[in-house]
């Protein structure tokens, strides 16, 4: 009902629980919209690091009668009581769970020196994702993320996924790449949620140097994005955006003038 | 820099990891930017049903400097190895945790089948939020939690709470409730963020009947707001908003008018 009384109808995004075993011992339960449940326990086991390779993994199965995913490792060879012993709530705008060692590690991320982002493509990234036909667009309450391939003066769309949880949303992305075997120096990551330590870090971890969103960013974000020389633009909305971190990446007509 | 390579100066919300240590235990650590730890951890303690009562806690102890908050409870009662053994993950914008048996004891919450929400005190909720000073207007990236003592035709409010994610602002909320012994039938709940399973379970943990966001509601949030009966306002904007459970409680002209 609104206001004024009157009778509204319209979509509400689902979301159903979706419990993780691996190997027969259960690991957690994610809250999920459930569109691509297999990449998304794939991109959990990377992200949250208890799995180091996909190659270890013979098979995932997803029954929703019993809300479950059964994850089969070659050998039982994963020591998930280690790894699952230390707790970091991390911000996001819940309290996302980062087990672990995931910190220790970032130092020996390093990202493409190589790389280049042009204007024109941050801003083809930005409209089609305006423009594009949505669960949001429809229902509201959910987050998108996306990756593109960085082709020079255009971006190429690879993946869009769109969860109630913005961590499901990247979780489910760096599933899809890991099935891929992509890597991550020729994509440019976009995601509607805020620009946090822990998607920096998630965004790292896949080896992609570019991070977009229409959202702002937080202090421990923009550190970890300078210490791993990650390019972070945030606040893109039509032709704007703020450059946070690596700069240097940036190909533009203004920026050339600018310094010139 | 901006889009035209102009170099802007502005704000951005700090964010600093905070680890609970609960007699000396190590149980989690959480990523806030700071403003009201103490009340964060005892609201986290709560909400995740750590600790049953706040007489149990004997004093919080937070030192910035080694980022840790000593929590001791009286004669070390708590059972922390048993509670934590269950993990859910919910939805939130990330992965919240919410340990062990929260779901199974929704059933036993009852909220107020007295209380009522007048359409003025709703306005004033949300024009009090809109012109608030706030961190969020000069930096973004962070979410606002408040609570309203309903006094009928208009609201008054009693906490405000801002933090990088919203569940860390949801707890500080719960905490300070805790301590002021505050029980929740006469108040009314705002949140920036989404009506999501998670919000409306820590709303009716409080005892609050009134659940007001400026977002929008997801199918499980709905569906418990039903089940504890928790009136869910979203989309309050202005003078607009979106009745989604609870409708019985509301007090409105417009809504007499229609319904005669």
């Amino acid at each position: 009902m609104d206001e004024k009384g009157r009778e509204k109808t319209g979509y509400i995004p689902g979301e159903r629980p979706l419990t993780i075993y691996l190997d027969k011992k259960e690991l957690v339960t994610l809250m999920t919209m459930g569109g691509a449940p297999e990449a998304l326990v794939l991109g959990y086991l990377r992200n949250q690091r208890l799995v180091p390779s996909i190659d270890m993994i013979e098979s995932i199965q997803v029954d929703w009668e019993t809300e479950s995913a059964a994850v089969k490792t070659f050998g039982n060879t994963v020591n998930i009581e280690e790894k699952t012993s230390r707790r970091v709530v991390t911000t996001g705008c819940g309290q996302g769970t980062v087990f672990g060692s995931l910190l220790d590690d970032i130092d020996q991320i390093r990202l493409s020196d190589t790389a280049k982002i042009e204007q024109s493509a941050i801003y083809q990234i930005v409209n089609h994702i305006r423009t594009r036909d949505s669960i949001y667009k429809q229902a509201g309450s959910v987050h998108a993320c996306a990756v593109f391939k960085n082709c020079g003066e255009h971006a190429e769309l690879l993946h869009f996924i769109e969860d109630v949880g913005r961590h499901n949303a990247v979780d489910s992305i760096a599933g899809l790449m890991w099935l891929n075997q992509q890597a991550g120096e020729d994509l440019i990551f976009y995601t509607t949620g805020r620009l946090t330590s822990e998607m920096v870090i998630k965004g790292a971890q896949m080896g992609i140097p570019f991070l977009l969103s229409r959202s702002g960013v937080t202090a421990m974000g923009l550190d970890m994005a300078n210490q791993v020389k990650l390019t972070l633009l945030g606040r893109c909305s039509g032709e704007h955006y703020l450059v946070y971190s690596g700069v240097d990446r940036l190909i533009s007509k203004a920026a050339d003038v600018h310094s010139a």
